[in-house]
């Protein structure tokens, strides 16, 4: 790493989640990031964690919603307040590193950027880092945006792809396109191919470069940005960032950004890596008994099960000979799923926010059951 | 119905349930009679239910254990205290039926006497009612023990049979033999006989009857009880009971008495009837959706199921993509059992209760999860 200290890197921890896809551990209160999925941390704490020795924690930057900064803070308490950069209404991850670029440029100038999110699981943590060094390294000298792509090990049709092109500069590559989360035939050939690499999230740029590209791509978010950048550290910030966000366009980063530059490198990496999208995520990467179960927390029991993945926290839970399942039971509710249908939790999430509203759907019946004949 | 007001008949429901096979909705302290199953009204006061007009309230007494005495009172709130006769030690049902048998005689005489289980499920109340008037009438004049066998419907293995002999008298027939549950092989062979019933555990008979039959086959009760008659409606009973209760031996009433009698006739009966022996009762007596599956409570969605019985009693339970569950969730826990084989649950309820004992047991991790590698 060269450069003096205010030349040396920050990272932007991206905790913006919505805490629909892990119910009932996760709530709008409690998104994915906070919760304890592989270990004694959180996956926010494993994130920063991941970056000790390599990025400063006076420079770990945290974008998150309003009501999170509390939690936030809770989790990483040797983290600077100021450097939690919080988004006042959600407008998905353009505005939100587009903010936090405003701060970095005000606070620490032209400096390399990791953009990182804070609810992956990531299994090789030397691999993660020789990576990271090497990319926030390039970004001193390449202009452009580098993104981290997988190798992928599954027909996975839960993430976007991206084709890589040939070599630009040490291990740095062309991209030739992105792709859509494709259908599970699709998902078979792309990660077969190996030209196809799962595209992380995980970036890393100059952060002038991002500035500059913003200004290309997304001009008139860049210009409210800009009229913004005025009142940082001013006593009229929070009102100008509220009045800013309540205009801008919700936006992706890949979608705003990424798939439209042309300063784009592709750096191919092999760490284990998944973007814990679904409960089914734990059936991959924690241990599991000699009959493919895998429990987490107290309280318990299976008899009988093959490849269940149960998650209990405070409940009492008993499982009967029953198979490829997630049970999830905490105080808020008890979500019961084939496992292979984990990704489409939102179904029932949805379903129970109408059931909520409108009392029970039609056709169930309120209180005790109805019998089917006199009994 | 002939004879006096004292000669008319007395019901003894059978209310000794341990509220293991209806976890975590039955538990010790509320066992499967008091829960609200099949509608409004707890099986307790279903089975109190099916008697009005037939027997008079002052003439029905519960069976049950001293413990469940205050809860039997509170569902049925028109029964005298007096009418409770009370297990001070769970001694099965030999002990408890002649235990009522006492009380009835010295309250009511030789007068004919129904015994039924409070936690039963019966699809047609008349042919119930006039299947029991015509026992209560045939005791009088008949000098043994009546049972009530159910022509079965399908191959059970969780019931034991009744090897139906020739008519007898007016459609009451001799028994040839008791057959214990068997196997699904067998109950294939029984259920298609055609000469075999099930054995509900409705019995009828003269209490006379009764006193003199438990003299012949189980001597050493007869003469325990003959002893503490003297003390009923004393301030000495209580006492005298437990110290009867403590050296009595626990013994079934099909094993004790039935089984050995040879003044017996069964009454086939056509009406729906299931013991309730499961949560797949449920699924077999409760209206389903197009989907099949059956929703008790309010605070489930189920999402893309098929043939789940969703039990959930103040709790939010999402189900996604399952078939041929049982999923019961109160405040006392969580089961999540395969459908057929719902019939085991006590493993669970063991495992529940070895693990409450002893902590978690080895090879599951006691709080959140291990990782496979670092992550």
């Amino acid at each position: 790493m060269r450069g003096k200290t205010t030349q040396g890197p920050v990272a932007v921890i991206m905790a913006g989640g919505e805490g629909r896809r892990f119910w009932p551990a996760s709530t709008p209160d409690l998104p994915k990031q906070f919760l304890k999925l592989f270990g004694k941390q959180s996956l926010l704490q494993k994130t920063v964690e991941r970056l000790k020795g390599l990025i400063p924690q006076d420079r770990v930057l945290v974008a998150t919603s309003e009501n999170h900064a509390a939690t936030t803070l809770s989790h990483l308490p040797g983290l600077l307040a100021e450097n939690i950069v919080t988004e006042p209404l959600p407008r998905n991850t353009a505005p939100a590193v587009a903010l936090a670029a405003l701060h970095i440029r005000r606070r620490f100038g032209d400096v390399p950027v990791a953009v990182l999110p804070a609810d992956h699981w990531i299994g090789d943590l030397l691999a993660f880092r020789a990576a990271l060094e090497r990319a926030l390294d390039h970004c001193r000298t390449f202009d452009g945006l580098i993104t981290f792509g997988v190798r992928p090990t599954r027909p996975e049709t839960g993430y976007g792809y991206i084709e890589v092109g040939p070599e630009a500069e040490k291990g740095f590559h062309h991209v030739v396109r992105f792709v859509e989360k494709p259908h599970l035939d699709e998902a078979r050939v792309l990660s077969a191919s190996g030209t196809h690499l799962w595209n992380s999230g995980m970036f890393v740029w100059r952060n002038d470069v991002l500035l500059s590209e913003l200004e290309t791509h997304q001009p008139v978010m860049a210009r409210a940005l800009r009229a913004l950048s005025r009142y940082l550290e001013t006593e009229d910030y929070p009102e100008r960032l509220r009045e800013t966000f309540q205009v801008l366009e919700p936006l992706s980063l890949d979608y705003g950004v990424m798939e439209r530059s042309r300063n784009l490198r592709v750096l191919p990496v092999d760490f284990p890596w998944d973007d814990v999208g679904s409960w089914a995520a734990l059936a991959r990467h924690l241990e599991a008994d000699p009959d493919g179960n895998v429990v987490v927390g107290e309280g318990a029991v299976l008899v009988e099960c093959r490849n269940c993945v149960v998650y209990s926290q405070g409940r009492t839970v008993g499982v009967l000979a029953a198979s490829d399942l997630i049970i999830a039971a905490t105080e808020n509710g008890i979500l019961v799923s084939s496992l292979n249908r984990a990704a489409d939790i939102k179904r029932v999430v949805d379903a129970l926010e109408v059931a909520r509203r409108t009392g029970p759907p039609p056709g169930r019946r309120e209180a005790p059951g109805r019998p089917r004949s006199q009994g």
